[in-house]
C-alpha cells in the first residue's frame, strides 16, 4: 500500500490575509485534504472510518514555515505516514510553490470510538503503511 | 423580552484577506455570533436548545456590503429578531465601524429536529419578539 | 467566450460544523472559487487584473440554502455571469451534490481602483459575457 | 512591561467542525488573537507596528491538544512572550475550558520589512519583556 500522497490546488482568495499572503493557519486545514486524499489513495475513506465508529482526533501538530504562497499559487502538497503504532498515527507534510518548499509539518493522531476512548487504529490503516 | 441586542468585537488578523480587509464570508459568521448574544441577552442559550432537540438552520442569508472593515477595527454590531413564526425565525443586522455602516444583513433559519424534519420553533424563542 | 463554467471539489473536514454539514459562511468561499475558474477559463486571470490595478470588490450575496453537504462530498458548482455594465458584474451560483441543488446564491461585484475609487471593468472583462 | 496577558472568548459556531469540537486549526487563529492582546497590554499596537513597516512573519508553530472545546464554551487564553532576541520573539500559549487545559501552544515569529528583509524587532518590543 502506498504510504505517501501528492496533491495538488489552488490557493483561495479567502485564505489570504492582510499580508498577502495565504494565512499560516490554512496550512493546517491543508494537512488534513493531504490525509485524506492520502488515505483515499490507499483505498480507504475518511468518512467511511467515521461511520465505522473510528474517529481520528489530533493529539500534536508542528509546522515550519519556510516561504509564503499567494492567492492562485498552485500548491502541491506531499503527505507521508512516518509511523503506525497502536492507536496512534504520524504523518509528514511538504508543501511546494514550484521548487520552493513553503511549508514543512508533522502531526500526531489518536483513534478514539464516538465516546472518545482511545481505540487501536483499524487493521486496514495499520497495513497501510 | 429583547429583540435587539448589540455586541463588540475585534477583527482577527485571520479575517482579513489580501485587499487588507475584512474577507466578506466573515460576516455571515459575524451575524451567527450576533444570533447567539441575542438569544443570551434573552435568556435562552442556542446550546441548550440543540441539547433539547431544536436545531435551527440557515435558509436564506441576503448582504449589502457599504465599506470595508480592517483588522483591529472595532466592530459593533447590532442584531434585530424582524419576524418569528411557525418554523422560521428572521433577523436582520447592521454593523458598523465608529459610525460608519459597514454591512446589512438579513437571514431567515428554519427550526428542525435531529432528523432534520421541520419543527415549529420553541415556545421560549417564539414568545422572545 | 464562456459565460457560465463549471467546477468540482470535496468538501473540506474544517468547513463542516456541529451540525455535521458544510457550515453555511463556506459558500461564500466557494462562489469565490467559481468566479476565479470562471475568468480562467475566459483566459483571465483575477490575480493578473488585480496586478493591473483592477479590484473587485463585492457590493452584495445572496444565498438560498436548499439542502445541506457533507464533508468529503463531492460538489459540483455552475457560475454564470448574468450581468456586466460600467463598473459593476453579477454572477448567479447553483451547487450541486449528484443530482440535489445545495445552494443557489448571487453576487454583485464592483470594479475599483487600489484607491478604492469605482471605475469601469476592464474591456476584457466587459466582452467576456 | 507585562510578558503575559489573558483573555476570555467564546467558542463560534462555525469554529466547530463534525466532530462537535472546535476545528484544531482554529487554536492557530486563537493564539494570534492572544498575541495582539498581549501587545496591547503593552501599549502597543500590531496595527501601528505594520502601520510603521515592522511585520511579524511567523516562522514556526507546535500544538498539543488536551482536550476539545465546543460551541459557545468560555475559553481563557494565556499569552506569554518567553523570548524576544533580534529579530525573532517566542510565545507560549495556554487555552482553558473552565480549569481543564485545553491545548498549549508555541510560536516563534521574525520581524520583516515591507519587502519581507529581516530586521530587528522595534525597540519597544524587545524591551517588553
Amino acid at each position: 500500500m502506498l504510504s505517501e500522497n501528492e496533491i495538488e490546488f489552488r490557493v483561495r482568495y479567502q485564505e489570504t490575509d492582510a499580508q498577502g499572503r495565504v494565512h499560516h493557519a490554512n496550512y493546517v486545514t491543508y494537512f488534513e485534504m493531504g490525509r485524506t486524499e492520502l488515505l483515499r489513495s490507499q483505498g480507504l475513506s475518511y468518512r467511511e472510518l467515521e461511520e465505522a465508529g473510528f474517529f481520528l482526533v489530533v493529539a500534536g501538530i508542528e509546522i515550519q514555515y519556510h516561504s509564503g504562497a499567494q492567492y492562485d499559487d498552485l500548491l502541491r502538497l506531499v503527505t507521508r505516514t512516518v509511523k503506525v503504532k497502536g492507536a496512534t498515527v504520524q504523518h509528514e507534510y511538504e508543501i511546494y510553490c514550484e521548487q520552493e518548499l513553503v511549508v514543512r509539518g508533522y502531526s500526531r493522531l489518536g483513534c478514539v470510538d464516538k465516546n472518545g476512548r482511545v481505540q487501536r487504529l483499524p487493521e486496514l490503516l495499520r497495513a497501510s503503511r
